[in-house]
């Protein structure tokens, strides 16, 4: 039983079935982990019912977003053990005219809304899963992590063919992320307990689409599995990473 | 009632409406319309139910496809009146070992069909909307008409800050579509009667997402009015238009 | 006589003569000012002989450096006066590990050098043209200002037409920067003594190529000429200008 | 003695001789061949002095284009055995109205001419070193390869980390290429007696300047052996490499 099964019709899944959709993409050989915009924006600062966290956060997922960080630091905590690259995303803090918004000005009625919530910054990523010094974050103003980013070619430096993906929303940036990843022609994974949005037919319906043509939607565990089995250290001569990883804190 | 509305759930409901989503972003002064992969692999050759035609044409969307197309002309009629510049995109025939397909191999069982109903070809566009000496027709190989394609700089040389997109599918190539416009800070319109996809919730929840954030899905009739009260022959200097459009057939 | 005309041969001026090459392209209504790279780390900390310069700041200039800069500041007082949007790019301080140097790290072999005079910043502008709160500064990591970068949506969102290109180096990020806007379809012109290199056969040679090729080699004069007539006011709703522009210590 | 040690000054020795560059990157374990713009609109359809044919063809580089191909063969001839991906460039046929043209009807006088002599395409690749039909043949319509086409997508299906970059012309598409496989940080290398240009002094400081910050300038030999030195067939399972390779009307 699939997240997307009770969203479909049943022409959906007829259609769907007999178009050749849905096969498994399998994974490549040297993979990178990439978090999307897991910020107190979009979860909230805590734990609370989306309609709270809301308030204060308009573009918080609320309890979606809690759900899905510790399944994050069992993706994070096996990338680490492997010597991974971990991209982080995240969003820019706009200029008081908004310049830098762009479209997004138009779209939504709380835009200009400043923070409300102190000790906390709607960009800043969630401490739970905070980067570590060897990581890799790049601000983006736009929904794809590859849009106006130096990305594409940090992974060609490192001979990446793999991305695993994951964070939020659903339907926004991790969408507009898978559909680049394989329009690059990489290896796609979604990590589904780690991806959320704050939509439920959002997230069902976009993890659906994805799963048909861009991606294979993974649980928490295969991705481990799979990183597991990866070479250890590929990156070891270009990225500094630790002696022992920072996964002490974690689980 | 919108076309999404039977698949949001209550909560969807509420947060969607709590968080400031939907605003209306209205369009700028210098449009192009965008025609999306409405090519007979993606409609079948001729009105069929949607099953049936899936097995000739693995993308087929059926009756979907050709219930647009009559509005599609509408549209069209609307923009040669105004010399609005129109972009087509289609796919490009695959090299017989499929290495110009990428991704594509990976996530379909049935991507190295060939085309089994002679007189038409998969990514030929369907001739009730035929593309005219005058408007640009793009191949491209990816989800996004942007990606990998010279459309930006087209863009640009014709001063253009609106796209009215249609086409399909509303879930692939539309969404990709919208997501890279609305990424580049164009206006986007996504005109909802000539917007197509072969999965009904797929169709529904993509417009949703894309209302919600990126577009403003509109009527026909409301592009039609949009492009008629721009000022006409902004482009004349720069692209060939016949001095009567071929709109006789058209209706 | 040009700047380049030392360095052609005889054939060079008949062969270029009778390509066709050289025509003027004219600019747009539209222009936006693009200052590259300006930064202590081009410039030196201070005006002096480039081989001496260049022992404390690999990638110094010189003395060519500082004889631009009063030139970049009527070209700057200029922009002001009209309200039209400056762009600046500058470099970003590296990683201790170096990832992010990508291939720069491999061709020159003072890469990992740190900096030695205290006070100044490789990559901070210099302050005789320091950037105002209302210009856009834009962070890169590769030659071209375009690349990996979110510039081509920005100037989309503002309807650029021209872009007014200066800095340094000619011969490197001038020369990409030039190459990506022309390939954009920008009317693109290169301010001649607002733009330097290290180098004086580099200098002229990637002036000439330009010129013939991709843009408009104009004089300072000329550049301030044409922004006069253009439009003023045109991206008040977007960018907040200050009432009266910081211009009162420039000249 | 290197073929840009005559146009530098004494000076530009000096300088780049201290400021660290030149440095050897060397390459990396994947390459593939990159064969830009060698059509006969570069290099005219026989052997003449560059002043008569570039009264026929305006982008003709005359008899330098006609020294260089032999050593293309040499390098073809290399990959081939190897079965190493070989990529070649060519430009568009223009539409009659120019729109497709973009900035490149603006620098060229002579940019409407249409072709004088019959029988040779100016966009088609020249006989004697044709593409094959394993070979991936970029249409492109601006300086680089990979502006507004799919090949960063087919580089990253492949995996390769170097890209042997030859062709036409050195200061135009050559480089242009050159500064974004550098920026996308691939491994880069110009083969020297492969690349040409119709001007003498574009030919060499862009050599010179692409040797000093972005590639290796190399010669036939060294890029032979390099790709002798390199893993056979690591691309059979993505492109249909013929049983022998075409090599037999080579040298």
């Amino acid at each position: 039983m699939k997240v997307w099964d009770r969203f479909l019709t049943d022409r959906d899944k007829q259609v769907f079935g007999s178009a050749g959709y849905d096969a498994k993409a399998g994974f490549g050989q040297r993979p990178a982990l990439l978090v999307i915009d897991v910020s107190y924006g979009f979860c909230g600062h805590e734990r609370e019912p989306i309609l709270d966290s809301v308030k204060h956060w308009r573009n918080s997922c609320g309890e979606a977003a809690w759900d899905a960080i510790p399944y994050i630091q069992k993706l994070l905590h096996a990338a680490r053990e492997q010597r991974i690259p971990i991209f982080y995303t995240t969003g820019v803090d706009r200029r008081p005219d908004g310049f830098d918004a762009g479209g997004w000005r138009r779209k939504n009625t709380r835009s200009s809304e400043g923070e409300t919530i102190s000790g906390y910054g709607s960009n800043e990523i969630v401490r739970e899963i905070a980067p570590q010094p060897e990581d890799i974050v790049i601000e983006k103003l736009k929904p794809s992590p590859f849009h106006g980013t130096p990305l594409v070619g940090y992974l060609t430096d490192l001979g990446i063919d793999t991305l695993l993906i994951c964070g939020t929303t659903t339907g926004g940036c991790v969408r507009a992320g898978v559909i680049d990843a394989f329009s690059y022609n990489y290896y796609v994974g979604v990590v589904e307990e780690c991806t959320f949005d704050r939509g439920e037919a959002s997230h069902a319906i976009n993890l659906f689409d994805m799963n048909a043509k861009y991606a294979d939607v993974v649980s928490t565990e295969e991705a481990v599995n799979y990183m597991k089995q990866t070479a250890k250290g590929l990156h070891d001569s270009k990225i500094a990473f630790p002696a022992s990883p920072s996964n002490t804190a974690v689980l």
